[in-house]
C-alpha cells in the first residue's frame, strides 16, 4: 500500500509552525509496517492544493489530507477536492445535523462561517469528529481513497487514532504477498541513546527477523522493535524472542512498553501498593504535579504538591527551617531533604519528592553551576536519600530532565524494596 | 522568486524525528518576503529523490535540498541530482582538501565513507561548511538553482545564515516585478476561531493588499495578517492600517503579537507594576505553575503555587476552612474564593489566584457536570470574583482553558484597573 501525506496551510510554509502532525501519522502508520513514501506541504493556494491532490492520488493508493477544514474563509480544502474530483460541494444534511447538535450543546448559534463545515464534495462520506466540528471526509480520487483531516492536532490524532488506521490496517489485510509484522517500543529514562543503542545492537545478528530502531523523545529514549515474517504467529515469535532479549539487557531501565506513558505507570504502581505522594518543587515549577495530575484518576495517589518559588514559601508549606536556608542555601542537598520530608509530613502522604536547582539562564554558583540539582525521595522505612544531577541544556530541558530524575527515583525505589503503606 | 524545499531521509518520512529545518528556513525566508510555495519529504529512495527534484526544479527558481550529503551508504542525495541533470559525479580536488584539513585538524584518518562527501555532481559549486565535513553544493537544474545542505540542524542553519540567505537576497534584489510583504500575528485568547472571523473578516475589503488568515494554537486563536505591495513602505503602510483596523475591533482579546506568548506578556505587566502573583490550583494540578515558572525570570513576579488535590491540602495550604468544603464541596464558588484569598494570604502576593472544578472523565454532579470549573482572582483594593466556566472536550483540553481563563481574568483586571503594589 502506497500512502502518502499531504498537508495545507500557510502557517506550515512561513515558519509559523512546525508539522508534527506528520510525524505523529508517520509513527502510527509504521507502526503498522507502512512507511509513508511522500509528504508534501503546501500554503492556502487553490490551484497548489487542488494540484498536489491531482498528483498525490496517481500515485498512491491513500492520501491523508490535513488542515483548511475549519469555519474561516482560509479553510477551502474541500473546495479544492471537489474541483480535482469534478464533482460540486454540497451542503451534507448528516454532518449539518451534527453540528447543530455540537453547537446546541455548547448554548451557541450557529454562525454562517460554521456552516462552510458542512459543505463536502459530492459522494464524499463524512466521518463524525469526536473532539471538534468539522468532520472526517473521506472521498475517492481516481484509484486513490483520500483522507479530509483538520489541521488541529487534538483532532488530527482522535480521528487518525479512531477512524484512518483501522481503515488502513483493513485495507492491508486484504494485500496478496502480505508480509506481517510485529511491533514493541520499549521505553527508557536516564539512559543516554549511545549508550541504549550500544547495549542492544550487540543482539541484533541473533535476531535477523527483527528490524531494531531508536528515537529520541525527551527525557525518554525509545528502543523500536518491528519483526517481519511471512506469518503472523513467526513474526510475533521473532518479535518475542528479541524483546525478551532486550528486556534482559536493559533491566529496569524499561519503564514501559508501547503506548504507556512514564506517569501512569509511577501512579499504577503506587496505587497498586495503597501508596500516596506529595511533591515539593522548586526550578521544576509545578511540572511535576501537571505531569502527575494529567492522568484520570491522580487524585487516589496524588495528595499534593507544593511550588515553593521563594525561601519564605519552603519554610511555610513544606516546613524548611529558615536556618538551613540560611545556611546551605536553597539550592542545596539539605534544602532538597527538607522539602521532600517537609512535604510527605505536610500532605500525610507515604512519599515525598523535592527538586531544588538553577535551571538558568540566570542564577547558579561556581560549585553549583547553572544545570545542577538536587532531587530528594522521603519515605517510611528509608533513609531519605538525595541526588545530585548536572544537566546540560536550556531552561525547559534542565526543568524536563530533573523531573524525570526525581520521578525515577522513586520508580526504582518501589521496584528495589516494595515498602507497606 | 519562486522557492521549494526538499527534504530527504527515512526517518523523516517514519515518524523519528519532526522536520524542525524546514521551519526555520521558511520563517527566515518569509523575513525577507518570501513565502516557501511547497515542501516535499521523501525517504532514502533514489527513484523519489531524482523525481522530486526534476518536479521541483521545473515549478521552482530556488530549491533548497537537504539530507543525504553524509558518510555512509544512505547518503546519495548527490547522486540523485547528477542523475536528474545527466551529468557525472566526481570526486572534487577543492573538498578533498577540506576534508583532509578537517580530519588532520581533529587527528582522525580519512576513511573510504568520508571520501564519499568529496564526490559532487560535475559543473556544480561547493562552499566549506564551517560547522560539519560535508560542503554546500550549488547547481544549476534547468533554469533553476538548487541549494544542497547537510541535515544536522547545526550545520543547516550555518549554511542557510550564511552561505545560501545572502545568495537568495542577492537575487531577490535583481527581481524586476519584485512583491515586498510585511507580516503581523496577532494573538488572541478567549475568542473562539469563528467569532474572531466574524469580527475581523468585514475589515477584510477595506484592505485589499492584506491577506487575513486565522490559526489555532490551543487555547488561543491566533489572526494572521500578511501585506503585499511593490515596495516595502507600501507593505508596511497597508499592514499597518489594517493591524490598527483589526485592533480596534478585538480590543483586548489581543494580548500581543508576533513570537511573544501569553506567560512573559502577564509577567510582565505585573513586574513593571511591581506586583506578586500566587496561585492555588485544583483540577489544573499545577499546570498554571509550571506555565509560568517556565519563562526566565518568573521568580521576580511568581512566589508561590499551592497543588491542593485533596481538601485537607485546600485547607493546610491556602486556609479553606474545612464548614466551607464541608457546606459547599471542593469544586464551588465558594472554595474557590477562600483558594484565591487564602493563597494571596499565605504568599504575601498582590494577586492569588485560583481554580477548582471537574477536569474529568471522572466526577461531577447533575448542577456543576464535568468541566466545569470555578477561577477565581483576589487582590488589592479589589472584591474577590469568581467565574463559573463550561469547558468542552477531555481532560486535556478542560485543564488548558481553565488556565487560560483564570490568567485572563488577571490580564484584563490589570488592563481595566492599574492597582499600585
Amino acid at each position: 500500500m502506497r500512502v502518502e501525506l499531504l498537508c495545507t496551510g500557510d502557517e506550515l510554509v512561513t515558519g509559523l509552525i512546525t508539522d508534527t502532525n506528520s510525524t505523529y501519522l508517520e509513527g502510527r502508520l509504521f507502526d503498522l509496517g507502512v512507511k509513508v513514501e511522500r509528504v508534501t506541504v503546501v500554503g492556502d493556494v487553490r490551484p497548489d492544493i487542488t494540484g498536489a491532490l491531482l498528483e498525490a492520488s496517481a500515485r498512491a493508493d491513500v492520501v491523508i489530507v490535513s488542515g483548511g477544514l475549519g469555519p474561516t474563509a482560509d479553510d477551502f480544502t474541500l473546495e479544492c477536492a471537489a474541483a480535482a474530483a469534478g464533482v460540486p460541494i454540497e451542503e451534507d444534511a448528516t454532518v449539518l445535523g451534527w453540528l447543530k447538535e455540537r453547537y446546541a450543546a455548547r448554548g451557541m448559534d450557529m454562525n454562517p462561517g460554521a456552516l462552510r463545515m458542512a459543505r463536502i464534495p459530492k459522494g464524499a462520506e463524512p466521518v463524525r469528529n469526536p473532539q471538534g466540528s468539522a468532520p472526517l471526509v473521506i472521498q475517492k480520487l481516481g484509484r486513490a481513497q483520500l483522507f479530509f483531516l483538520p489541521g488541529v492536532p487534538r483532532e488530527y490524532r482522535a480521528l487518525v487514532d479512531g477512524e484512518v488506521l483501522p481503515r488502513v490496517r483493513a485495507g492491508l489485510a486484504t494485500e496478496p504477498h502480505r508480509t506481517f509484522r510485529a511491533f514493541r517500543l520499549l521505553r527508557t529514562v536516564r539512559l543516554p541513546e549511545s549508550v541504549l543503542n550500544q547495549q542492544v545492537m550487540p543482539l541484533a545478528p541473533s535476531h535477523p527477523r527483527v528490524v531494531f530502531g531508536f528515537r529520541t523523545h525527551a527525557p525518554e529514549n525509545h528502543l523500536k522493535l518491528m519483526a517481519e515474517a511471512p506469518t503472523q504467529a513467526e513474526a510475533d515469535a521473532a518479535l518475542a524472542a528479541a524483546e525478551a532479549a532486550c528486556r534482559a539487557v536493559l533491566g529496569t531501565h524499561v519503564y514501559g512498553a508501547d503506548s504507556s506513558g512514564y506517569a501512569p505507570v509511577l501512579l499504577d504502581l503506587l496505587a497498586r501498593a495503597g501508596h500516596t505522594l506529595a511533591v515539593a518543587e522548586s526550578c521544576t515549577g509545578g511540572l511535576i504535579a501537571q505531569d502527575l495530575t494529567a492522568v484520570p484518576g491522580a487524585s487516589q495517589v496524588f495528595v499534593g504538591g507544593a511550588v515553593v518559588y521563594s525561601e519564605k514559601m519552603k519554610s511555610t508549606w513544606v516546613g524548611v527551617a529558615p536556618e538551613v536556608l540560611a545556611k546551605h542555601s536553597a539550592v542545596s542537598r539539605q534544602t532538597a531533604l527538607a522539602m521532600a520530608e517537609g512535604v510527605r509530613t505536610a500532605c500525610g502522604a507515604t512519599f515525598g519528592l523535592s527538586v531544588t536547582g538553577y535551571a538558568g539562564p540566570g542564577g547558579g554558583t561556581p560549585e553549583d553551576p547553572v544545570g545542577t540539582v538536587y532531587c530528594a525521595l522521603a519515605g517510611p522505612d528509608l533513609e531519605p536519600r538525595c541526588e545530585r544531577v548536572s544537566l546540560a541544556g536550556d531552561r525547559d530541558r534542565v526543568r524536563l530532565f530533573a523531573a524525570a530524575h526525581v520521578l525515577e527515583m522513586l520508580r526504582l525505589h518501589l521496584l528495589a524494596a516494595p515498602v507497606s503503606p
